[in-house]
């Protein structure tokens, strides 16, 4: 039996990763579930999964019988934890995803700012600490499976992007885009976060950023390339030019339980299969630039690399929730990201307090700039 | 230095085993060569490879310099030998491929029949005696390639088809087919029986069935799709549903160069790379089975199993090379098989001597055929 934590249980993949338990009841067993403010949903989690431990930014009052309140840093590092799902958003992440590691435990790791944030102290700790980061986001889960049995022979990563909900927009009207609009992501339901994320592409950079760590490739041998239907969920080119795709339908509990049953696979009649009874057409063209300013923007950061990373993060953070309520246009996004990067002074490599530092003094920043015109 | 022979080297996959050969001078000493009747090539190929050992059907006279005639099983089992290839056309790769593996060589495998015939029979000698089946063929290749690492939990196995030249032709017309037309295969530049067991899709089948010896799945878990591009070269799915697909230009180069370097990857500039720079679409269909007729003969073939494949692999070697010299229409290949196979009374298991009889019977009976009406 694998013991698990959920961090982010109420939201989309938190609930799928439930989903992989329920349908596995003798595999796994829930020491720990962590959620934000939804705490009907909890609370009924509580009820099927019996964890000991739960967190909650609303905390339910009274606590259900036999479950004790922890913080997330702590329920992460509690000795009967094997595998701690990371399915938190934003930076959010960062600090329970550094306990786990330094606690030797295994990380599931969905929420992949805490990677683009701090991808070199985690790594380190994963070095140091032998814990363990499993990739359950689609694409690094499909460049992860790809490279079973050949690790070191990689001559680029490519990874796909549906393009989002505007890969057709004429561009003059993207400034009229509306948040309803900018959710409606043509391909995968996720959480709000990152679906406009997803629109606007710096979810992919993320991707790639976080893909460099990951699988140590450099970023200027990690291309992306659009393919609308997102059924190829992304491929490795190797040495002689022999490209593995992976592929399957849009979701998530695929990637989720590859990640908890990891090395080994586990049928699963929930997850839908490819239907080779009827015909399917997969295209792939290169990434318009000027659609997606963020993209671009983000890979700057990426290659600035040290404290920028963090600084791009935070911005886009505070750039998709102002969008989100109404604050500034969709494509004040990137002009915000791009004047809170500006503004700042790259630190090359930079310890955790550090990095905990530039995040507050980004968000700040940020939110003070949504204020003024852009 | 990998020692190697090459058995079929005027022919097309010989042609291309030399290319890499060429490309890495450092890594292969040619031993011998083999060939049938381009002598011209030949005495080329000995001038610039520098082989100890040759052999042709018809023999260069007088022998070059230094060069030993030796004929095909001896030359496979030289003590100074490490990899054959076997590059030969129809049954002739047989003998060669049982000799090479009982003295424990790889066998770098491009010539299906031989697989198709005795399938049983050279996984027996591959399992008993040490030496190791190298798929070469551009499908087989990329299930090996998708395979790494996780060889245990396959679903299905999915090989794609061009669907060959006439997939587009309407059914009525496929009598009227001639040898030219069906010898230009839209995707491969190969020899000229593959090319018209590509037409036919008996290349097909006989893939499924090699692929069912090779990686040890039972027929009716290995699917055949029709993908016009040729691109994606087959796929696995796992027990997960997860697939894999390996790509690639329609380039033979590609598996050779994999089956040499096997476990490693060598970078080729000779071979193209999938160029995303521009759009790309890849479609999937069903096959249409009336259009077909010699793929579900041929299937059927494979699942009676035991003297059965020998005896379609016989009759449609026969057949192919009728409807080549202009006895027989293209629609009466599948007839031809089918009546040879349906004279047919099935043995079980068989041995070598056994093989080689029930090869005999069916080459003679599908040429007595072939002389009156079908």
């Amino acid at each position: 039996m694998k013991r698990i934590v959920v961090l982010g249980a109420t939201g989309s993949i938190g609930r799928q990763t439930l989903d992989i338990v329920r349908a596995f009841p003798d595999e796994f067993e829930v020491v720990g579930l962590a959620a934000g403010h939804n705490v009907e949903l909890l609370l009924d989690q509580i009820n099927e999964f019996h964890p000991r431990h739960i967190f909650c930014i609303s905390r339910p009052d009274p606590l259900p019988n036999g479950v004790t309140f922890t913080p997330m840093e702590d329920m992460v590092c509690l000795d009967d934890v094997d595998t701690v799902v990371v399915a938190t958003m934003g930076s959010v992440g960062l600090i329970p995803t550094l306990n786990a590691l330094k606690h030797g435990k295994a990380v599931a790791l969905s929420n992949k700012e805490p990677i683009v944030m701090g991808g070199a102290i985690i790594k380190d700790y994963e070095a140091r600490y032998g814990g363990e980061i499993l990739p359950v986001d689609s694409e690094p889960s499909a460049i992860w499976q790809c490279l079973r049995g050949e690790e070191n022979e990689i001559r680029r990563l490519m990874i796909t992007a549906s393009g989002g909900p505007f890969r057709l927009t004429p561009l003059e009207d993207m400034a009229k885009v509306t948040p309803e609009q900018a959710l409606k992501h043509p391909t995968w339901h996720m959480g709000k976060k990152i679906t406009i994320d997803s629109a606007t592409l710096m979810n992919k950079a993320f991707e790639v950023i976080e893909s460099h760590w990951l699988f140590g490739v450099p970023l200027d041998r990690i291309e992306v390339v659009v393919h609308p239907q997102s059924t190829i969920h992304s491929m490795v080119e190797f040495a002689d030019g022999s490209i593995k795709a992976q592929m399957g339908p849009p979701d998530m509990r695929l990637p989720i339980q590859y990640a908890l049953f990891y090395p080994k696979r586990r049928p699963n009649g929930m997850i839908p299969k490819l239907d080779t009874s009827i015909s399917h057409s997969l295209t792939f063209q290169p990434l318009e630039p000027q659609r997606y300013p963020c993209f671009e923007l983000a890979m700057e950061a990426g290659r600035q690399g040290g404290s920028c990373p963090a600084v791009l993060s935070a911005a886009d953070d505070v750039a998709v929730h102002s969008f989100l309520g109404g604050k500034i246009a969709f494509t004040d996004i990137p002009r915000l990201v791009d004047r809170v990067l500006s503004e700042h002074k790259r630190t090359p490599g930079l310890d955790f307090a550090e990095l905990l530092d530039v995040d507050l003094w980004a968000t700040a920043r940020a939110e003070e700039l949504v204020k003024g015109p852009l």
